[in-house]
């Protein structure tokens, strides 16, 4: 039989409405939900209470806000597709605080259209993302007369301080969130026009180390040259972390690194990578890393380690000469599949022990962690996706890496036994944390498109 | 001709008077002369006054106060032994401040007796000391009915905050404060019974080192194993600057420090060092330093480097993954002969200039710096003070060294030419810049005799 997919549909319904899709946008982002301003709580509730009277139309099966200890999450589900794959939605309703307010161009909750973008505290983080799947589905019912396959949808309100109670919901409502593949539309694309999907994200293990060489400083007149001195230890640990050739001087640290295919690595190689604008967007800081790895590469598919801050001794104007007793460091690792930050914990512990002179007192501790992601990308729904995409934006869609981490992606992951699709639409100049925040309108088109052709696809060959 | 030293006359003079001389001591020390705090600006006009008037009944020829920019200091002269060498003594008329005040056992300003040692700020450090000279002074008159030498004598106000004007002074006065050799009594005795000169001051160089990899500090997530990290490219160098024996690593460091004899070390091994007092002293700080020589002779006859403190990217609580763009540090080197502050700054900064990573801006700023002074102990004056100390004190007398650094020494002895006697009667436990200062009564008198001891020999022996 042969299928003509609907994306000629699909494309006039979106250009026809898209007026009234963002209108409608505008007044959700109207809410200031900053989730980590306790001033704001009550728009948090304000938030989700919007968007559970906005699914309503859409006639899902149920609508709840779930309460937390912080914030409200949403959730929604259609159970309209027997024996159809069913997709969750994961996406947030709060955002990042408006600081510093005078350098936005328009107001942060007043969203303006300029030059193709809309601008608005929210517009791409995650606002507009969440809002791309209610059209998505808007759309599939207008143009199919039915949803094609089951849908859920849970939209949180405490990303952006952390999610703490996420993996709690998805515990409490282990039925509720069963779904085949979770997708989460909060990642951007690797350039404008270059539609992406995010298969590997990097994990987290974040530590301070505290050397105590004496029980206070001394004068380094009366005796330098003659004790260890903190500072100097620790300078020595920290600058052994690394080899020579940038690789992490850990023993076993690599152990767990997955190797990576040649074609994976010719892949990214393909992509449109300009190390000129890297070196730029890196604030001019010099090359330094793994040899034999690109930047990509290094980035996405490797681990590292950075130190975060240093403290040691007198720090003020002028001089002190002092022998600092204490010296301490904030460490980060970040982690590639299938490495484990309990294990990286362990060695690290192991070689600072071996490491740290005799007589000084070493204090490791773990302030964060998290796993790395990395996406089964054999799994059919991986090619469907590409395969929307590249439809609706007329162009190959790839897959791309994180550098940095959302550790949730991975506990999600973990709690359904399913995997996670990262469809994300903003743009890596977008602004997502920073004064004018925008959201490119063809992405917002596009990416309506490409989710509804995704589903119409998911629900047309119900892979397994 | 057989000459029986007047030591029998001197010493019971001492004893019988050293009442008076506590009470007229205790006088002085009334007078909070912190010179670093504004308030007590006055203070220091009362104190140099007070000093001046106590000089009167000395007879000197003159006897002035001499303005500074800051704080006053005292000179008198006595040019009563022609053909005489002369003797100029330094000290200074102020103290350090006296907080906590609240630990103090005693008012810091009511001399106390207790136990046989005088509790009061500046009771050693630096008006007790001088209280000695003048006592010397006046026991010379009264026994011998005359003065052996010429003396002059100038106490700062300044010590304490840095002798800011005490060079200017020199050179705006250098005929007043010609003399053969400068008797300075500010330092300490190696231990309670034991008679010292410092014969050795090391000198110090004091830099600020700032690291600049960007324009601005990234996010460890998106550039976290493909840029340099301006933290860890400090620690590397700041680990670099010590080799893994101890030694400073810098290229030429050590080409000016002048080789010290095997006599003038077997001396400093016959000295009553203790390990484990030593230990206690550095609050328990481990063993660390040159190879090849002992706790002693490495503060005194080498040369150190310590890392004062270091300052890079978040410090706060908790973990913020940033990725530093600046990272300074303090280092400070102590010089010991023949050693040049000038010249270490252009070793170091030619060997941070190799080591420095490419791309990385490095400003290298110098914050503090002084010589080291070195005395020639070969000069007649030396051996007489060593037998003047043997007489009083009744055991050897010995050189010893200072690690810590006082500039001005190097100083005036540069603008007389000639050489400074540092006869010091403070101990290392008597609390020169803490809570609870004291003087050992057995010292102030031992000192008086031993200064009058040693004006006695020089005129009698007048040596050149």
């Amino acid at each position: 039989m042969l299928h003509t997919p609907p994306v000629e549909a699909f494309h006039s319904f979106i250009e026809r409405e898209q007026r009234r899709f963002l209108a409608e946008l505008t007044e959700w982002l109207r809410i200031p939900s900053i989730s980590s301003l306790p001033d704001h709580k009550n728009d948090l509730a304000r938030c989700a209470q919007h968007l559970a009277q906005s699914l309503a139309p859409l006639h899902p099966d149920r609508v709840e806000i779930w309460p937390t200890p912080r914030h409200p999450a949403v959730f929604a589900s259609w159970n309209q597709a027997p024996g159809q794959p069913t997709v969750l939605i994961y996406g947030h309703h709060d955002v990042q605080p408006v600081d510093p307010i005078s350098e936005w161009a328009s107001p942060p909750f007043e969203a303006t259209v300029r030059d193709g973008r809309l601008y608005a505290r929210g517009a791409t983080d995650d606002k507009g993302q969440v809002w791309m799947h209610l059209k998505a589905i808007e759309t599939l019912q207008r143009c199919l007369g039915r949803l094609p396959i089951n849908l859920s949808l849970i939209v949180e309100g405490e990303e952006e301080v952390g999610s703490e109670n996420l993996i709690g919901l998805f515990r409490e409502h282990s039925k509720d969130l069963e779904a085949d593949v979770v997708c989460v539309s909060d990642t951007d694309m690797f350039q404008p026009g270059v539609p992406s999907i995010c298969v590997m994200m990097r994990g987290l293990a974040y530590f301070e180390i505290r050397l105590q060489s004496a029980s206070g400083d001394l004068h380094s007149g009366s005796f330098g040259g003659a004790v260890l001195n903190a500072a100097t230890a620790l300078s020595r640990l920290l600058a052994e972390l690394h080899t020579r050739d940038g690789r992490i001087a850990i023993q076993g640290f690599y152990d767990d690194v997955r190797a990576v295919s040649e074609a994976e690595r010719a892949a990214i190689r393909t992509l449109p990578f300009d190390a000129h604008i890297f070196r730029q967007q890196a604030a001019g800081a010099p090359d330094f890393g793994e040899q034999g790895f690109s930047p990509l590469e290094r980035l996405w598919i490797r681990p590292s380690l950075d130190i975060n801050g240093i403290t040691a001794g007198f720090q003020g104007p002028g001089s002190k000469t002092v022998i600092p007793s204490v010296a301490s460091a904030k460490l980060s690792f970040r982690l590639v599949a299938d490495q484990d930050p309990a294990r990286v914990e362990s060695l690290l512990r192991a070689h600072l022990a071996r490491a740290c002179p005799e007589g000084v007192q070493l204090e490791l501790t773990t302030l964060h962690s998290g796993f790395p992601y990395r996406a089964p990308v054999d799994k059919p729904v991986f090619s469907l996706a590409k395969k929307a995409l590249e439809r609706a934006f007329g162009r190959p869609a790839v897959f791309v890496g994180e550098g940095g981490s959302i550790p949730f992606i991975r506990q999600i992951s973990d709690a359904t036994g399913k995997p996670c699709l990262l469809l994300g639409f903003g743009l890596p100049e977008g602004n997502a944390h920073a004064p004018n925040e925008w959201l490119s309108l063809d992405n917002f088109r596009k990416g309506i498109e490409s989710i509804a052709l995704l589903y119409e696809e998911l629900g047309r060959t119900n892979p397994r």
